[in-house]
């Protein structure tokens, strides 16, 4: 995806032109814009550019060549021509060179640059008309649709309608197009047809009811039988009339008048965040500054679209216009280094996820789900049942996000432990087990099942029910794995163990079998535990939630996999009541297992689901986040027969009473069974076989020991390893040697880093701010900017699914530099060579970059 | 909007083949694909009916005759034929007869029908073509586009690609129009202009990478300079040698296996569901059959596409394909009674909606909210806090349903209160106040603020915590409002008030001043209550939390209005603490009061906000279900100014610690701005104006008393009274005499019933369920079909907000047949001779149907 900024300059308007269709006077129009411009739009001077990014046809025909003649001063560009006059995918077939889409868009954005530079230079305002080949979704050089390929600009877009017949509806499809790939549309222009199909007076009529601005324009002179030179002479007296007709005027007010709202907007936006919005999470004593708050304009791919923090925005007088001539951008791009919350999976303003969501809203808008049924929700439940290839599962039932489902998996393995043992859980205490620094959302009923924590403590409602286990973690230190358990623990749960690999850590035979003491001292702690508390105490439990494997929002906390399924192993066989087991496999024993795996689960960590790393099958299981593949709010609580079976009864009042007005929403499932499709697609690609290989533990030794044949055979088969991440190996063993981190965790797409504080880890720390900030705010040329988000000391990174490996090598590069940067160490650790040789294609990475070309004046 | 059946047939194919533009080939290819289809496809005998709905152009050159002249045996049909060879729209302003969009999608379908039934006489397969004109949005006679007249039917799609430069695009471009209307494609075709432009070949690859399937077809014979009689046999070649291809082969496959699958699909979906459905307020107990489960395949306007129950497939063999050749529709019309749980504004499948929906996950796809901001959720912030015109709203925070909602504004309250009043929540129990019946959602936190009942009674983590008034309510009884107060309160509370208008329930002023008893047994009533709780008790309450008006789930309670004014009245003067209130008048006293809107706000019950009807302004609100129009989860809390500063402190522990994952997701919001915005409009409405007009207190005055000129002044100046329904008075008094009810309560777009019912009210009741069953259930021929909720013996109703008078009309003479069959009742009560009348109305509508006509063979 191209990390170029979207396409707005304070001194620069930089229009897209797109047609309804090829053929229906895009160029006509552009000429005509720019002669308006050039005479002076709104009392300004103006500069045109006029670029054509790809032209076909023999080049003594082509557009800029026409629009340099008929507008005087005009500058023009074409960046790429191609000879054959056909569609550009063809043309470029036979081309030498073949731009890639994020090459073409590099391209564009540089040449707009430099138009600002120029025109602030000239202190002239500048208009750049961006004309496109052929209809909107004609496809470009490499095959992909134009407005696909140009949509990380974003520019706003002038359609040029079809006048001909059946005009009226290629002309509304094309900007339904436009629309749905996340385009802004300043205005529909149609040439009026001088009352033959009279598409202009309906697309006029058609487009105002939908707020999108239309404006029609006199008819072009007949050609057919002209020479050049009469051809020539009729269009010059067309442009000199009609380029200060009232129509071109109307047109230029609009133009110029969306550009300062635009401007406008996003200058005063943070102010109006300030003023209403009381944001998630924050304390809004801290933010007092506008420049606190990050103004997102839009969002492609990895990244966002950010505004620069007011200080670039000095020009900007009150009203959003600009005082000065300033080539100033608006926006930059910032890698979205969160995933959103850890939603994203497929990638912002995803157009086959965004049409997904207009298919389901168009058949079906939301309907209810009490008593009734629809496919999307019947496949989705099928399609996550499947995948999770865990025998107990049976039932889903649906709810809106994470925290709801935690709700739902509570009530329902409260009830089920309720009914078997008979207790009341409407009078008796009864608790969870669960593990220290849990977390499963905000709701009271998801607070109460985790611990008192900073989180919970001042939520007046919030009573803690339950025990939390201490529990050994994983942490990558000094380029080895280590199972460290906690300060003043190492009696009861043994001391370190070291690991070269991650698969070693999951490797519970040979752990078992090697180290059998640390096993013994698992069951032996967790069992004195529960005795302590069951025995002694007397106190009552009906389920044991926990997140698998990683503790999110507890600090991206590593849990010893071993360790978790120790604590299933002998919850389930522990006598929380006198009552006997059934003997059913599929049925529930001890305590029903909840696993939280809104973050981990649906790839996040690699698996369709966690608990296949830990090879434990849950009794209940809740998924969110990933589920719409970073879209929209919806969420899920899968469980067994031997779950669902405690709420049937003849009384209405035994079932399970809960229910969100948008259960199972029509949009949320199609929407999820779209992104679970193209999640299936990924595990299968290069792109994630190549992940995977890096983190081969036979890759290295093949190698080293020079077994030519075998490694090529082991190459065709792929990787076998379960753990990989998307970040390179060596750059979590080079973190993990830095002199200011303590450890690395990193799994699937996530990376965390904890840094050493002297003041302490934990929530309230301020440890990993700086990198933070660092990575966010530094605006020197070649800078990839980063989105982090940091939970106390530990700053973590995660990607999409579709992230490429080129983007996460320069967030990666990054992130060495800025670490460097704010510890204060030259570069850190070196361990090997090979390390060097990386960093250097790395660099090389970060730093390509588009030359800046002068505007060619042909 | 039409209440037709969508178009699927056991034994009948309907297609629909639109173009990608005009001029691709539609009728070469409906009629290549029917000579296939003659000859036998998939080894059945098919019978063919081509019909064209709108055609313009002289008569003789028609499409239908060329596919008669073309196809042996075929039948055509053309709907409408105008003579100008322009599009429809333009055709039609001189035409004598312009059929509605109702009008024309009725046509078709009563043609349709008719092909079924004759193709199953003949015991044949039907293959039925609609051939549309023009591109898929080209405009209908009445000027909406085709793809949005032929909606309701839902035809299975097959578009016909254009071959020509540009080509791609247009075709792509009317995909995604007709996906984002929820249309199914079943393939798009294209002519391989064999070499000159490749956009058979691309179109292919594009589209079955996206899932759809795609076919190319043999070049149309060159006919330029041909004349009639060589035309003709040229074509007649093509079509003998090319209905046998390989491709219209693969085609027909195609089409059958879809028509098979989506049989299939509906056949088996109860199953399924029973299968891996956990549904929401279901004793699964009772789902015993998959009859009990609603399949639903789309729905759109006021209406779900329901299937009919397995009865009517018994023609299905197992793989869904017909046994016998059956002309059994499958799916009926059902009118959406309960606005599919309260959400429903704007209808289903609305293009406008969806589009807003596409363009912000074009624009954005999901873009995390902490720290940052989008102008979408910045805007809807601004929108709700001004339409709420509460001085007290400052802030606005985002989650995604009512129930998160509801936990949000209890924890903002208790903070405020615990602060103020220096409580310690954390070890305190702090209780909230309410009203008997109450309901705030379904996660804990929600659930604890409402008091024991069937919902949560069961609920193992449920406490409820606080004290829950008693209080008067107002109803309808024979034709008039009553206020009355709960059996063996009246001592406390007052006895009966009789009213003629809802708006004098509402006249606070004369009811204050007329029957000052009642305000001050009210006021005396409620303080001694809580002097009771607060000084004898020593309890300590932290909000005030109610539903403004009617109580939603609790049974459609409509409390008394001056009771909820004296309740926060007298809460905002009590002295819960000997802390001094403050004396800011924006500053919450006593305690803060919470509006739970979710269900009532937003036009539900007329105003945008149900506190305009109280002139209450609380300190908190929560809002959801209308807010998105019907379309997907959001919500709301807004507060007050002096409820965020509880919250400010230089501790970010002290902050509000609460957030969702798609907390402000973009989509959410930007359909939330469009859907206020139509609401805007609908307000301003004809149709809304004449329902209020019907509620009018001064209209039959004056209309009685032939004030002629003061009536006429007044109808221009547009009605006056607050409170006013979508259901007609006559009716709603009509109900409110029938022997079998006890009362009915209408208000906005609410109508609610409560019936008469031996074994006692409530949630476990079944009293209306008998009602609700046979609404649903009658297949006679002239049935409106009612999908109703009931809660216990009350049964309600619920518009969208953009319900046409004549679907209510339609359903409320449902209502009354079905209710008086059910009773037993010949016709209940008839005070008035005027309401005769109005039968008569309602029964003309209900009535009026398409005839049938047979099939036209010219």
């Amino acid at each position: 995806m191209s990390r170029v900024p979207s396409g707005l300059w304070q001194n620069l308007i930089a229009l897209q032109v797109y047609g309804a269709n090829t053929n229906v006077g895009k160029t006509v129009f552009s000429t005509l814009l720019g002669a308006h411009f050039v005479k002076r739009a709104g009392k300004r001077r103006w500069s045109l550019h006029y670029i054509k990014p790809v032209s076909t046809g023999p080049a003594t025909d082509a557009d800029d060549a026409y629009v340099k003649r008929h507008v005087k001063g005009a500058a023009v560009t074409t960046l790429f021509q191609f000879k054959d006059p056909v569609s550009p995918h063809i043309a470029a077939r036979d081309a030498e060179f073949i731009p890639t889409d994020d090459h073409l868009v590099r391209r564009l954005h540089a040449k707009i640059k430099v138009n600002a530079n120029q025109f602030a230079w000239e202190k002239h305002m500048g208009l750049t008309i961006v004309e496109t080949a052929g209809g909107v979704l004609s496809p470009g050089p490499s095959g992909v649709p134009q407005a696909d390929i140009f949509r990380p600009l974003r520019l706003p877009v002038i359609l040029v309608g079809d006048h001909r017949l059946g005009g009226i509806a290629s002309t509304i499809s094309a900007a339904e197009s436009l629309l749905l790939r996340g385009y802004d549309i300043a205005a529909v222009v149609c040439f009026d047809d001088q009352g033959q199909y009279h598409n202009a007076e309906y697309l006029k009529e058609y487009f105002e009811r939908k707020n999108i601005r239309a404006v029609t324009l006199s008819w072009i002179p007949e050609l057919e039988g002209c020479t050049e030179e009469e051809e020539r002479k009729a269009m010059k007296r067309y442009y000199e009339k009609h380029s200060e007709s009232y129509e071109i005027n109307e047109l230029s007010r609009i133009v110029i008048k969306q550009h300062e709202d635009r401007l406008y907007t996003m200058d005063k936006l943070a102010a109006r965040t300030r003023k209403v919005i009381w944001h998630p999470f924050t304390q809004h004593k801290h933010t007092t500054n506008t420049d606190d708050i990050l103004v997102f304009d839009s969002a492609y791919g990895d990244y966002f679209q950010t505004k620069h923090t007011p200080a670039s925005l000095t020009g900007l007088s009150k009203s959003g216009r600009p005082k000065d001539v300033t080539d100033k951008p608006i926006f930059y791009p910032a890698f979205d280094g969160s995933a959103s919350w850890w939603t994203q999976g497929l990638g912002h303003g995803n157009p086959t996820l965004s049409l997904a969501a207009a298919y389901a809203a168009g058949r079906y808008g939301h309907v209810m789900f009490a008593g009734a049924t629809h496919e999307p929700a019947v496949t989705l439940a099928e399609t996550l049942l499947q995948g999770m290839k865990n025998p107990r599962l049976a039932k889903c039932f649906y709810t809106d996000d994470g925290s709801t489902a935690a709700e739902v998996g509570i009530k329902m393995a409260l009830r089920a432990t309720c009914k078997r043992y008979e207790w009341d859980g409407s009078t008796e205490n009864i608790g969870i087990l669960g593990l220290k620094g849990s977390y499963h959302g905000d709701t009271i009923g998801a607070m109460d099942a985790s611990e008192p924590n900073i989180f919970n403590e001042k939520t007046d409602w919030y009573r803690g029910r339950g025990y939390w286990f201490d529990f050994p973690t994983v942490k990558m230190k000094m380029g080895e794995w280590v199972v460290e358990s906690p300060p003043g623990m190492t009696e009861q749960l043994g001391g370190q163990e070291l690991f070269p690999h991650l698969d070693d850590v999951f490797d519970f035979e040979a752990r078992g079998a090697g180290t059998g003491r640390r096993w013994w001292l698992y069951e032996k702690y967790i069992r004195s535990k529960l005795d302590d508390l069951v025995k002694r105490q007397g106190l009552k439990f009906g389920a044991l939630v926990m997140e698998p494997i990683l503790l999110g929002a507890g600090g991206m906390i590593f849990v010893d996999p071993l360790f978790q399924r120790k604590l299933v192993e002998v919850v389930r066989s522990y006598s929380f009541s006198p009552v006997d087991p059934p003997t059913d496999p599929l049925h529930w024993t001890g305590l029903p297992i909840l696993f939280d795996e809104v973050f981990t689960g649906l790839h996040r960590l690699g698996p369709f689901t966690p608990s296949s790393l830990l090879d434990i099958h849950p009794d209940i299981s809740i998924h969110a986040k990933l589920l719409t593949g970073g879209l929209l709010p919806l969420s899920v609580t899968l469980a067994s027969k031997s779950i669902f079976r405690a709420f049937l009864s003849p009384s209405k009042a035994d079932a399970l009473l809960h229910g969100h007005s948008y259960t199972a929403h029509p949009i949320g499932c199609h929407v999820a069974n779209t992104s679970l499709r193209e999640m299936e697609t990924l595990k299968r690609s290069y792109a994630w076989k190549d992940f995977r290989r890096g983190w081969d533990p036979e890759a290295g030794r093949s190698e080293g020991q020079g077994e030519g044949q075998a490694w090529s055979m082991k190459r065709r088969q792929g990787p076998s390893n379960k753990t990989w991440s998307m970040w390179r190996r060596s750059l979590v063993e080079w973190l993990s040697y830095h002199p200011a981190v303590d450890h690395v965790v990193a799994l699937g797409s996530v990376l965390a880093i904890s840094l050493r504080d002297s003041e302490g880890s934990g929530y309230s720390s301020n440890a990993a701010a700086g990198l933070r900030d660092a990575l966010l705010t530094d605006r020197s040329k070649t800078a990839v900017n980063v989105h982090a988000r940091v939970l106390g000391n530990v700053i973590y990174f995660m990607a999409s699914l579709t992230t490429s490996p080129k983007d996460l090598n320069a967030v990666s590069e990054a992130l060495k530099q800025k670490l460097d940067l704010v510890s204060g160490v030259e570069t850190a650790v070196s361990r090997k060579e090979e390390y060097e040789e990386e960093f250097e294609q790395f660099r090389w990475m970060a730093d390509e970059e588009v030359e800046d070309e002068p505007v060619r004046t042909p």
